[in-house]
């Protein structure tokens, strides 16, 4: 069906432009006449796929976790060990200007989703899908004997998205050099794997971990 | 000197109005206008006070930080066991109202930190105020003894605070009831804090844990 391609290739474009204005200005500095002037489409078409800027947000997380997804997909080439867990992890980083871009829309829409509840569904999709590549490769890790058995999949991709959404919050708002955060964010990401990787098996009097309801 | 008194006094009260419509509204759906209306100032001291919205946003910070602090002094009493820092913790998280509106705040003021680098610094200043009290629980409790000796306190205050910043994050973005999250979060905090008090000594061969640059 062409004509449903070509619709899905505009709002990629569009959503990718939308991504270069905000991770530029922000949500609050960012107005959908620009995003058109930096797509090249007409604002009228802007506002046909688009027609608030809550939408317009949303379409750019959505961008950014086909970003991620792609890149996660190309990097570990779908391998499911530990290494390639660290690598899914990273990708979530803003370690390079690509990712900082990402990082940037991902905090506005979070900003944003704090404050207008129809966002908070779409961030609750989002936290999940960037979970999904973790759940899958720790439980792999498990069954291969990189880490131990008695660990909850769910539950440790959980804690390492909260470790890794700090790490992001603490990399995109510093004045800190990026290349000197680089080295530091990666080893406190080896530090929490190290330990994932060492979990002593819970006492039997020790509850299971508590679920995310 | 009442003068200066009189405008701190001023300053905090229209701080707190920005909070407020900050909460409410989002930085993107805030004007001067509603926060002038909300503190029942004029929107001419507002401008004298605040002459930008990244200014108000900056108060609207410190104002948030000045509120933590002073129910992390009044909830521990200047308490520095592992229980006060638990306390400390959880005050950063967004679990009633009151702090729901200061997550909002500082979700608001990191999504603009990362596009304006002005306000970089002060989220310099801001995570390393938020750190404070835990540095200081830590180092604590591990002279008493309630953490082992072997801990990098500044270290283990950042690690803890990236666990908060990314359970704030999810705290304040979700469509999950928030008082079934209450537990749950209590519940990653108190593994965060057991994990840390079992940490085992590292191994000669280990490098000590990198520091934030």
């Amino acid at each position: 069906v062409p004509k449903e391609v070509d619709h899905q290739a505009r709002r990629r474009e569009l959503a990718d432009a939308a991504c270069r204005v905000i991770g530029r200005h922000g949500l609050a500095g960012a107005t959908l006449a620009q995003v058109a002037e930096e797509s090249g489409w007409s604002i009228g078409s802007m506002r046909y796929y688009f027609p608030s800027k809550d939408e317009l947000l949303a379409a750019a997380l959505w961008r950014v976790g086909e970003r991620i997804d792609e890149r996660i997909r190309r990097r570990t080439a779908g391998g499911m060990s530990l290494a390639d867990l660290r690598t899914a992890a990273l990708e979530l980083l803003p370690l390079d200007t690509r990712r900082r871009e990402e990082s940037r829309v991902l905090l506005a829409f979070l900003a944003q989703a704090a404050v207008v509840p129809e966002l908070a569904a779409a961030a609750d999709d989002a936290a999940q899908r960037l979970q999904e590549p973790f759940t899958a490769r720790i439980a792999h890790a498990m069954q291969a004997g990189q880490l131990p058995a008695h660990l909850d999949p769910g539950h440790e991709a959980i804690r390492l998205q909260l470790l890794i959404f700090g790490l992001m919050v603490e990399l995109a708002t510093t004045t800190t050099d990026p290349r000197h955060l680089a080295t530091w964010a990666q080893a406190i990401l080896d530090e929490h794997l190290a330990a994932l990787a060492a979990a002593p098996a819970p006492s039997p009097e020790r509850a299971t971990p508590a679920r995310r309801p």
